[in-house]
């Protein structure tokens, strides 16, 4: 029986010439940035301008959380018992999982059924946020992408709107959000502000990514980070060190301004 | 025994406010891209606006190279077993190594080598190759960096190089590495072109990066060409399927211009 | 705020003294196997004599495959990038999924549900199985653990069920699981032998393990062979090369008796 | 060009029939325990009696060591943020590195070495651990396999030599091993004695294994302990806590007799 030959739509390889999605990636090199190449991989076609400049945002929103995220400590525990740099991202990545980063697409299926719920229904997206929260309520489930152990006024988040307000990217699923938002708060009497996964998911809600890549965002945007952290553990640290993820201090550059 | 408090100089992070090495995130994002933000999580420091458009292309050239490199097709053979998106790119990161990608280390370290020796023996870049090269022979060893099993004129080193020229950020290395490719032509009579992977690391060795973190740049830049191929490999494939390396079409959108 | 000191109930590290589940290791070695060390580890409790037997038969049925399965495949193309040995098993383990040792899981579920509803609906295993059969047909889904790609008639499930019902292992779930391939057969008029993957889940059922560690046996089980492959793949292939999965052949030894 | 049909000498499967190392696999099922089917696997033979039980003590004396070792940490830590058991034990083996486990393999280069120079220049065990010692301490350099951050006097490593003695695998290597321990004495005038991992070293030497599988035993061994605590995280602790590697206890069932 012969085997079919199977088919892939990402990249054509030829001796000497390459072409992502159609384009040649030398005429791509020099002429779009890093973040508009990820769009185009991933989307198959390239980001508008408004869109590869909320890209970027979000990209540079994720790209690290200090030492206690289960990703910076996994890498390091790995790191630190003398494995290669690829092998403690690998570990870094596997952390990545339901309860850190799985809120973006938790978050992205919230927004997207109540979005489709709101126009079959045709109600308001206040009427169609009461009936939600109210349906979490009754079976007792908490709304992912709401709440933050940390922050309580993520400026993140605060940033990521105003620039998707900026650039005309806020539309029906911000506004979702946000109205989800005070239903919370009206139901229970306590204010769940968007954490910076849940307003990550909006954002690719508006661009139409599925949620099925919504982690991938979250990985490629955290992976420089986990390189900084395996780094700063291979040349800082003893090795087989026991890493209490409680008890550490900041000693890098004080603040400073742009 | 008390415990010593361990240091980190990478993110400090409060309630309500992040620094990335001494910068608020969400000053840094709608201000800086993402390959500007790699850049300073790793280095510690903003790359100049030269470094800034070097690293973006040297990111978009290494962002994807079809289906027959190991890391898509671990990462497929993982997504085809039904496992999710992060395990996969962990399995393809798994396979960034030693012969794939690893050559980016091995060159910077030969020509970081090659550059102190010259200067400490006060040679011409052309008389170290030649005892570099000759070296490499005595010992039967293979100069990483050089030849292709694809591209014998590979578009992606040429535009490397061509950035790095026009930026004015071709140096000592770029000349080096060169003189190196004219060296094993003269002593073998065979011309083996500096490949992307030499070009990558002439340019992180201009830029003053280490070493140990090549393969850091190489992973980072693939991660989102191994998303596009799990996400194909789930949403169009059968799982289970026989992956065969070689018996494969592209069925993609035909060569356009930017 | 003080940390609460957290708890573990499986080892107990002294200096000169290690008590795995109570007992000294030193004790165990030597008066036990490691199939019953296994056992212990992850039970708490060492097996019955009967038990013990099982768990080693259950074992040595899954410790190869060849090399098409795709953890096979993963952990070999990691391999044949240059990787390390324990590299290349994690992406060999990350490859044992839904569609590749998954269905121990997923029969476990079906056999604990189905025995549990046959008690209180007071019904025999063949009319539960008939429900089960009938339920799944008309939801358009396919039981786990029956039918293989390759094999009509698996010597290894024979031999397992052989074993268990000499050692007086088999029970309620073995009855019911064979109710299910009678039923299977009725409903379908195709006969779909249990496979074993269906085979193992009864088993792991008869001895009151937790469906979640169904995948764990498999694993445990599948290491040697990975590493067997890894090792073939390391001291036997040229590196960088296209494992075409399809295109292979034998050439061990023959076939001889014990 | 035709590519090559590849050749593998580990398991020959067919319909309904299954052949490892040439011994069909339900023929092995109920006839050898899981530790001569994992000797079997690697080796390509059957172990001898003696054999198949030092190899069994083997497996046991390193199936688990509590919750401070990195790869019970690094698997926790990756279970904590929700990932799948295969997830968390990939993210554990990748621990077992150069710092942890990594030694069994360093020390057999060391014994293998020895042994080889000892024969080839007619020495005694006593004059060839002299020689060596003196080496690396001019080198500065440490003895793989002496020492233990928690263990003086190992209840293993005393176990696994003497059931190498009852069962006369005990030879050259052991020997050679006990004398290595006796000249850093005498060196240094500080007693540091042979951990496990420098135990199961010189019993693998004894048995011809090549060094390149040191770390197969060692990662076959503590899967099954990676799992026990995986699983513990996964039922006992709440997801995404901080795991102190320090503050813990066990409360486990306290010590008793086989």
């Amino acid at each position: 029986m012969k085997e079919e030959t199977w088919k892939t739509a990402i990249t054509k390889v030829e001796p000497n010439k390459l072409l992502l999605r159609g384009y040649r990636i030398d005429e791509l090199m020099g002429n779009i940035t890093f973040a508009q190449a990820v769009f185009l991989a991933i989307k198959g076609e390239l980001p508008s301008e408004k869109e590869a400049r909320m890209i970027d945002a979000m990209l540079v929103s994720s790209i690290d959380h200090g030492v206690t995220p289960p990703s910076g400590l996994s890498a390091r525990t790995i790191a630190s018992a003398g494995a290669p740099l690829n092998a403690a991202l690998a570990g870094g990545i596997l952390a990545i999982s339901k309860h850190h980063g799985g809120a973006i697409e938790g978050s992205m299926k919230v927004f997207q059924e109540a979005v489709r719920r709101k126009r079959e229904m045709n109600k308001t997206e206040e009427e169609m946020a009461t009936i939600i929260v109210t349906e979490y309520k009754e079976k007792n489930k908490r709304l992912p992408g709401y709440g933050h152990r940390i922050h309580t006024k993520d400026p993140r988040t605060l940033k990521l709107f105003q620039i998707a307000s900026d650039l005309g990217i806020a539309g029906e699923y911000v506004r979702m959000a946000k109205a989800i938002e005070n239903a919370i708060e009206q139901n229970s009497g306590k204010r769940l502000p968007i954490n910076v996964d849940g307003a990550i998911a909006t954002l690719l809600c508006e661009m139409n990514f599925p949620h099925e890549l919504a982690n991938a965002f979250f990985i490629i945007a955290r992976i420089p980070g986990l390189v900084a952290h395996v780094y700063e553990e291979q040349t800082r640290m003893k090795p087989m060190r026991f890493i209490n993820p409680k008890d550490h201090e900041y000693d890098g550059i004080p603040e400073r301004k742009l």
